[in-house]
């Protein structure tokens, strides 16, 4: 069995995606997280359908959150 | 009685689908689970009517699940 | 006095009707639940208006329901 | 002062009514509660506008309830 | 200081109004209440604009609850 | 480094203003605050646009509160 | 691994940037932080698409940030 918080941990330094309840999908290197889920993610980029912007540093609240796509090849 | 959580661990390495608060369909083969039904899917395919999307592994925050079907030959 | 949860335990495998936020109905024979009032259900039948559609086997988060209605003759 | 439980107790196997938050009003003899303010009422009404329907017993999430009449004549 | 729970205290028995997160307005004379701010209020006058509805004793959810006004002759 | 609670701690008997969820600001003397943030205000005004009304002594449930204003003259 | 609170402390007396829940952006100096990612900012531009207002201190409840923007520098 793979805990979320396992997978996470394996995700560390990688770029991960998230959908946020709000729509947007957010990309990034995953730098840190905690127990809530909130995130540390490094050379963000948010994308709302094909429109692109460069956010930097990003602390992201947990609650926020609906789903974290890893990719596969971990 | 069958706890909740009880099921979730004899789905392990099954496929499941999952009704979100958003209305979308995801179906996955689920890897792990943690407390608070916090999921890791891998496989997945997301569903929206007649769409379907292909999302590789996936961690799911789990207030974000309404309904969690498994199949019944368990 | 009758406790919710002394209710549900009573129901177990007794078929069951609940009400869920999205103003859903699903039927099905209760298997179990937990303290969160997560719960397991079988052979469920999902009902919005006339519409009738077979579910299988769920696992139903607890904070998605809003009422729970049992058969009369427990 | 009259603590909120307290009153309930009091209320036990009298007729009480309940606004929702979806708006409905569920009428029914308050069977038991617990701390989270779920209910077991039986013989429910339920009103939505000059329409009534009959329930039977059901058990309330207490998350779902904006405010609870009672009789004044406990 | 004045606690919010003291203020409370001291409003016991007399006439207070409340505001709820559905825009309605509630009028009573506090019975009680607890450490999650659940009230009884007895003698409840609901306003909605001009209209007045007699409601008798409410026990009411403070998770409902915006502010509450207290008369200031305490 | 102040913490929130410092701040508050340091606005005591200061007029503070707070945006509320829902669009409201109101403006008033704080008296006193809890570790919820629910606060105890004293000559409040409310404004919405250009609109003020006069709503004496409130207490507010901090859950209903996006942001203090403090006077940066503290 | 960087955690998200300590990406805060790091950023303590930077400017730092906020999306709300309800759509607006803060920008401000992070003079403190708590354990509920409750903010203290101060000399705060709200900006809402061109317009910008001067807000000076405020006190921002944890619950309605969606994100936290770094400066990249620290």
């Amino acid at each position: 069995m793979t805990m979320p918080l396992d997978l996470l941990e394996k995700s560390l330094n990688h770029r991960i995606s998230m959908l946020l309840k709000d729509g947007r999908i957010l990309e990034g290197k995953l730098s840190g997280y905690d127990a809530y889920m909130n995130m540390v993610l490094a050379d963000v980029d948010e994308r709302h359908g094909e429109e692109v912007r460069k956010l930097g540093t990003l602390v992201l609240r947990g609650n926020n959150i609906v789903s974290i796509s890893l990719s596969t090849d971990l």
